[in-house]
């Protein structure tokens, strides 16, 4: 009977495993195969920018995790893409702008005049009417930190897909299943539908992370350092895993009007993913019984929370220490 | 040393050799292996819809193929997706519709207003403003095709690249390789571009071939029986196989302006084809040197011209009679 088994093999699954690991701790994964919504998320570290309506306790949790990134990037010891060049969030109309005015308001960040955003971004479209540059949103690449704790995790993480709790010998059982989380613990973690293009084309045409509301549609821009784009999302209350000629339709006109000058860029995959929502969209933290605790419903922030979400959890596992109590998963 | 070889695998090559075959020839097809621009072809059989600004030689060889389709589909006695229910010739806005207007007078087709436009196709958006109907520009799948001449010519097909035709053992030599002709031959064909997207959704929502000007962009829309949906095409002077950020959007943005209810289709396939262009965009057809005879620069309109090339080269090849000296190799 291992210590303790981590149930999803994703970046918050394997984030705890990590963690717990680094204390010295016996732990195990298992990872059903499937990809989780870490394969198709663009790795935006953003702890202000979605937060108008969002609860100033997750704000913090948010805001705790965007600091502990780089100190668990370094960690980690390789490439994970960690970049602190910032985001851009713009406004192409003047309706998206006042959308947008009131975000920038609270975040107190200097409105930028279109020539000053084409000194940061030559490539922007200049039909961009405004804009802010938040420093402190960074971005790392996903698929790379999955990566990196598979490796340094090594043997501890076991294909095997877990259909009952019942099935796991372990003292302690960490669900951290995303989406799968919901029929594993009957907890409210719902799909939301989210469609994710990639481009590639010549690295440069953009450094800095585009976060923007272009004539009425969110998209964001993602551009890594080799020359990969992640353009996003699409935010659909739907469970199928369909690429749809009016998502794809979507991004690209959203983002091609941005930045006209990606339209030269190669389309190198369309996918699909599901972000685990919660009634509240805040994630779901802490114990359910004396065995099973639950590490799951981050939405949209599962990224951005890893870290702070492996602390915590470890937290719970080796000191009996609790998650702050507005994510216990006693709320639902 | 066979009789004749007939170089290129595409659908111009196996209708020349399934000619051949049936009229009691020895044929082999040597097949570098790679996917023709069949395999990317919508198969519009349009003898009439583009030739605004075509040599009436051609547009009489184009209807001279047209005409051969029904009996050649039948002859491959299998399904090939032949389907008459016609092609609706659409415009958009008053520009487009003035740019269509001129064919559809030369073809002296009535003008459908768009509410007689919706009774043929419920699905058209209420913002297309005028068509036609053209009942003769009919469709075939060429991938069903291709599939169908291949069981047909079953171990005469050889997987083998050519790279001189000094290395082909045969008294007569077909050269049938579509862009690849230039480098075997010297002849000036270039690829031209075209980027085409397949759907898939629930079958019936459209019937027939869409062919439309919208907003200044040509698309067609072909649907297929079984819930495919063809959209094309890009027509570009590059050589590259990139499927572009820009194509995707044009071709995306055209065709669910025109027809809505595409949006919620998957989007199955995202490809690339070269169309073999020549100088004057008619084909090249006919003896190069008393062993080598070309059948290759169909440009767009291979599918369509298949019957009639199979025709004329075994024609050439088995009776010494040469195909119309409007597509004589020897014009350039």
């Amino acid at each position: 009977m291992s210590g303790t088994v981590v149930v999803g093999g994703g970046i918050i699954g394997l984030s705890i495993a990590y963690r717990l690991m680094s204390r010295g701790a016996d732990v195990t994964v298992l990872d059903g195969g499937d990809d989780g919504a870490w394969h198709v998320a663009a790795g935006m570290l953003a702890p202000g920018g979605e937060s108008e309506h969002e609860d100033p306790q997750l704000i913090r949790l948010l805001e705790r995790s965007a600091e502990l990134w780089p100190g668990f990037a370094a960690e980690l010891g390789v490439d994970v893409g960690y970049d602190d060049t910032g985001t851009l969030s713009l406004a192409m109309t003047p309706d998206d702008l006042a959308q947008r005015a009131r975000v920038w308001s609270r975040q107190q960040l200097p409105l930028l005049r279109p020539s000053e955003l084409r000194t940061f971004e030559p490539a922007l479209s200049p039909r961009v009417r405004a804009g802010v540059l938040a420093r402190e949103e960074r971005q790392v690449d996903p698929r790379k930190v999955v990566r990196a704790l598979r490796e340094r995790l090594g043997s501890r993480v076991v294909l095997k897909r877990v259909s009952s709790l019942s099935d796991v010998d372990a003292a302690t059982v960490v669900v951290a299943a995303g989406c799968g989380t919901a029929a594993l613990t009957g907890l409210p973690v719902r799909p939301v539908k989210g469609q994710v293009l990639r481009l590639r084309g010549e690295p440069g045409l953009l450094r800095h992370v585009l976060d923007a509301a272009v004539d009425g549609r969110e998209v964001y821009i993602v551009p890594r350092a080799d020359g990969e784009v992640v353009v996003g999302a699409t935010q659909e209350e739907r469970t199928d895993r369909l690429v749809t000629a009016g998502g794809v339709r979507d991004l690209l006109r959203a983002a091609l009007d941005l930045v006209p000058g990606l339209a030269e860029f190669e389309l190198t995959e369309t996918t699909v993913g599901h972000r685990p929502g919660t009634p509240d969209n805040a994630p779901l933290l802490g114990r359910l019984d004396e065995r099973v605790i639950v590490a799951a419903g981050h939405f949209r922030n599962g990224v951005l929370l890893a870290p702070v979400t492996a602390d915590l959890i470890a937290g719970l596992v080796l000191d009996g220490s609790s998650p702050p109590s507005p994510f216990s998963p006693g709320r639902f």
